[in-house]
């Protein structure tokens, strides 16, 4: 692919032009001749002029960075991601249902989409056109996937969840299994918890992904739900009844107690954490393992995390810190005893 | 259904009585008159005049709070959890064994039993009465499962594994893996690690429900032990040679290192975590993200997780928390001058 | 077995020996007398004299600490792992593959390996002779498993990932998913997420063990890279482009981030985190809960972690966490005040 072919699928400015045909995408370190790389991040500058590349994706303000060939782009980042997609994609499979797949009677399965084997389908399933579903899946009656959407090997879907057009589902995901839902039910040393049916659905709106066993669970009564262009990475935990709005990404391990709610383009780092029942303001930024234990009501970043250290500083300083309201005390007794001396 | 038959089934009082047929239930915001709603919490009492709902839930204490149909109860919550119970329950599967599962011939099936399709059920496995596994499970050899559980698509339970009666086990959990447990055997810079067999059991009580993609490892000489109506939500991780009390409940993202004894009517935040070899006693309670490094010796709440601050203010105390020590040091020197003038 | 038999395939010298045959390993406190325990840590000394154990593996300064029957070996705990591995080791499944399994026509299977039930094998993957695949696990196409590994039941690894020989694999373990990249193209309020084709593989080394629901990602351009003799606990997230060095140990939980370097001998405490880019070098130790931000650069621990309090006194404390910044201004304007009268 040439340059030229890329700005007429892509749009953008070519300036110059590679020399051989370019075969795929690469770091700025790591490509060769065949690759073309990108500069988005000013502190890559340096490296630049180090590049093996064949030609380089750049913004208009460094333009003259190089004298490579290069395409320059208003986000050359996103620019670079699109044309990493277009070396990537491939011919979509063919349309088809594996032999050993058992699919019920009742689906709605079109001829365009693709299911392996090993693959279950329930009653009034409704898979979209060109949807692939991986081995061993199981899709629960009365679950719907949009159009294009593809569910890799071993993802369970319960009954009545709902999943947009477009999705990109990783293994191992489990979406609409129970909520945490359970009544005390004690006096004195008998009793039991008491399970409170979890009745909800799971609905996930389009263009969505969801990482390697991540599960969100279905809502008690109402339903969880997720919102367009949402990105969850891998073992995040999302709790019944939560809302998640348009365009949150959310990194991997992070758990949500449930009945929060996420507004839209919320950015979460790794593994924080947030009680239920809060709300999160849009555009607000949570960093990696913070637990959010109050609502967010203005935009910008959280942090709630301690600060790695020595072992030994750590020792030296955590004592001080179970006693912190007694240092405070004498620092206000020391004060006040200055005041009046 | 109607008040009348509600409490003909599960007790309490009815004062007036529906006009319609209830069909479910709803939360005090979210229902409509075809739904019956609690009050348990006094903050919403003041919801209480707006509901839509055709009936309450209440306790003694609340019965003159609204004039609408309502059922008297001494636990509101528990109520209705089992209010909803009888609203969501189905008739059981029929039992059967899919013919697209694999069974060994010396696995015990009873006639009442439902195996879904792509199951594999090992060698003297015990499954009981009305036992339920859903599509892609894996039952290992001698596996015991108690009656009327249910077993949910794609779930693993390693070979030795015992789970008691009227558990519900969620997609995605692995029961029985190997513990963590390798021996270092290194000398100057050669070596590696020695696995040490992982032998022991996972033994699991009666009324016990587990989340999906919780994991549960087997004991490396003795068993890891979960007691009865224990509730381990999503994502949690138990090591080898655990054991947990029974009513113990336990939220999602948990992690508990090996050998850790839990008591009785634990309660357990989510994201917490435990490293090995401690005790914690009955009834205690461990905050969300908190890691409990020592044993717990009495009940009440723990906690140990650094509070959510606009990522400014953290960075502005933060570097003091680093110097802690120091600051100690400086309000100790100061009071000791304090004292000599 | 016999002691005798014992060094005769492992070496140490026995004093003494068993009136009848050893039947297995156990702990110090619950073996009896057909078992073999250890003496490793000095800390169990004392229950040395208690123990029922038929026979004891002991280190050279503790040959007398018993008149039991005994080996002495230079590395008592790596010895015992042995020895437990001699009384677990089962013969190998002979090789065979099960008729409800669907393989590529394209696949290299040796007739030494083990495919079971309801196994996905994909184009040009290349199984090593005595692997064995558990039941319901997905191998995708152009994968190569090396020899003597054993992948559990409902493993996913996706197409192109290299697994070296003596891998142990657990249940619900996915390797290969999509690395988590996005590049952001937003403009005012329309936008989206653009997906960054994540083209990599996963390389794993010799002698990993892979924890149950353990996810590892792919690279996005480069490999994701895990080294030999690695093991790597329950639930752990490893992202894409990361490097894990020979014989680093990880606990259950830890999530690491996209580029992470980790060297060689690494320990990692459960829930642990990295966030991205980060160089952890050789040898170091990463204690449970922390959260890595910055490289390592010496061997030794690091800590950050809330250390556990009543909470009522962490209510207390936590108060001043949030004003420890003006408490230190106080302190100096105190010490200030001091100099100057």
């Amino acid at each position: 692919m040439f340059l030229r072919d890329i700005i007429s699928i892509l749009g953008g400015e070519a300036i110059g032009e590679v020399q051989q045909s370019l075969e795929g995408v690469g770091t700025i370190e790591g490509a060769d001749h065949t690759r073309i790389t990108f500069l988005a991040n000013p502190k890559y500058r340096s490296a630049l002029g180090l590049t093996q590349a064949g030609a380089v994706i750049l913004g208009a303000k460094d333009r003259d960075s190089t004298s490579k060939p290069r395409i320059v782009a208003d986000n050359p980042y996103a620019y670079f991601a699109q044309v990493a997609q277009l070396f990537s994609s491939t011919a979509p499979r063919p349309g088809g249902v594996h032999a050993n797949a058992v699919i019920h009677p009742g689906a709605i399965i079109p001829a365009s989409a693709y299911i392996a084997e090993f693959v279950s389908i329930g009653a009034n399933a409704n898979i979209g056109e060109r949807v692939q579903i991986g081995a061993g899946s199981v899709i629960g009656d009365d679950v719907t996937l949009g159009a294009d959407s593809v569910i890799a090997a071993r993802v369970t879907v319960y009954p009545g969840c709902k999943i947009g057009q477009r999705a990109i589902i990783h293994s191992g995901v489990v979406i609409g299994a129970d909520g945490f839902g359970f009544a005390p039910d004690f006096q004195a040393d008998a009793g039991c918890w008491v399970k409170i049916p979890q009745t909800g659905r799971v609905l996930i709106g389009d263009d969505c992904e969801i990482g390697a066993n991540t599960t969100i669970d279905r809502g008690a009564i109402e339903d969880t739900i997720i919102g367009n262009d949402v990105k969850l990475d891998n073992q995040i935990q999302v709790g019944h009844n939560c809302t998640i709005g348009d365009h949150t990404v959310i990194a991997g391990c992070v758990g949500i107690a449930g009945s929060t709610r996420i507004g839209k383009r919320v950015m979460i780092g790794g593994a924080a954490g947030f009680t239920g029942h809060l709300e999160v303001c849009d555009g607000a930024i949570v960093s990696a393992m913070t637990l959010v234990t109050k609502s967010i009501t203005e935009p910008g970043m959280v942090t709630g995390v301690m600060p790695q250290m020595k072992h030994k500083d750590w020792l030296r300083n955590i004592a001080h810190l179970r006693q912190l309201d007694n240092l405070a005390l004498e620092v206000k007794a020391i004060k006040k005893k200055g005041s009046a001396s």
